[in-house]
């Protein structure tokens, strides 16, 4: 049986405002749910009777922390749910606000979103970042929240890996010791491009790209080739397809 | 004014099934519309003055052909339109069934997709065919219908450039005379796999991969190495996101 309280409260949580009220973000479903518990010990957990005798690895460790546990029908799990068809679990984890930006600025290569505004973007790049080994996005102001419900389960586990620091981001690139690059229609052909191993890479918002007061931070402009190169095509490519592509070209270099 | 029964129409137009039966399809939006108009005649449209005004190259075009255009008001466009805000203009085309699978077999690079379910990676993907110039892509009976309105919208102008075929992907592929390459998580390294100019790449389902009857025939397993090689990170990379480094891949080495 779930509380009226706790009902509100997650409710509640589909709000960027009150999850920076309240520190915490939901995330549902057993897989997801499953793959962020051996990296967050949740604030408040609902799940159903089958899901709880599924995991005890988790339900011991859970029973040690001070996190409730509600067990409740599939019918009750609805009723707190964001989700359009909840599936069996849901939990309420906190959000740990991310080591200084900083320390970030030292660890090798980076990416930072400028402006992307959609969660399923967002969340496939987290997943990008996860597999090639980056641990740190830098965000601007204006880019989706990645607790937002729709982007925490479309993120999956690897919101529990890559840490997002949201941040003025023209600042902090004017002052980033590390190259920056950027994508621009109007770039140099990035396979003829010497690349580093540490810099950043920014990537811009779905219609805009790149904003004026951030490009002028972004010192090696580059351009994925279309083929045959220079023909009419198709203006852009996805933002996360875009971003999966220079990632992977980073990495096979190095 | 747009009659009830063109709003019945439109309207059925977002099944599957009743857009095999009147072999039309609906596009909607000043830009998408526009990229669409120069490569197909319209069966019919739905436009606001403004719009009309905006695009007198198109209207004097169109008013050629035997295409019924329908001058509306936003609160008429919006009876019509499949979408939650309408913009504008709404076309019907027609649908043109592609050129026979064979031939598109000799064409050089070929994407198919086995069960891509997600209107919105459907559409990610032909864009990222139209950038890459592959012309033709393979579809299984159960990928997602690219006539689609979620997936027309998410296509823009690469629908008119990029040929989709439907057919028994794991028939076509057994009597195929290239090579068929495919993702999977214990192929061999794409970075150290020769890749032929032509051939086949096969993406599969968002879960399940690619389907034990298809990927019988993928005849060289392929590998996006994540980074460090070998270490635990996200499952996998959205198949969009996938698709598009192993298509710049081959690009790359053309």
């Amino acid at each position: 049986m779930i509380s009226k309280a706790r009902i509100k409260w997650i409710k509640s949580l589909e709000m960027r405002k009150y999850r920076l009220q309240h520190n915490a973000f939901v995330a549902e479903g057993p897989k997801l749910v499953g793959e962020l518990l051996p990296y967050f010990t949740p604030l408040y957990m609902a799940a159903t009777r089958e899901w709880l005798e599924d995991n005890p690895q988790f339900t011991s460790h859970i029973s040690l922390s001070n996190c409730a546990v509600d067990e409740v029908s599939q019918q009750e799990l609805e009723r707190a749910s964001l989700l359009r068809t909840p599936q069996s679990v849901l939990a309420v984890f906190p959000i740990h606000n991310p080591i200084p930006i900083r320390k970030a600025l030292e660890t090798g290569l980076l990416l930072a979103l400028d402006g992307v505004q959609d969660p399923g973007n967002m969340g496939t790049i987290l997943r990008i970042a996860d597999w090639f080994g980056i641990r740190d996005i830098l965000c601007s102001e204006g880019t989706a929240d990645v607790y937002n419900p729709k982007c925490v389960q479309a993120c999956m586990g690897a919101l529990a890996r890559v840490k997002v620091h949201y941040c003025n981001l023209a600042e902090v690139l004017e002052k980033a010791k590390m190259p920056v690059y950027g994508t621009f229609l109007d770039g140099t052909d990035i396979y003829e491009e010497e690349l580093t191993e540490g810099g950043i890479i920014v990537m811009g918002n779905e219609g805009n790209g790149i904003s004026h007061e951030v490009a002028k931070h972004v010192t090696r402009r580059l351009l994925i080739p279309n083929f045959p190169k220079g023909s009419i095509t198709t203006e852009s490519l996805n933002v996360a397809v875009a971003t999966g592509i220079v990632c992977a070209e980073f990495r096979r270099r190095t």
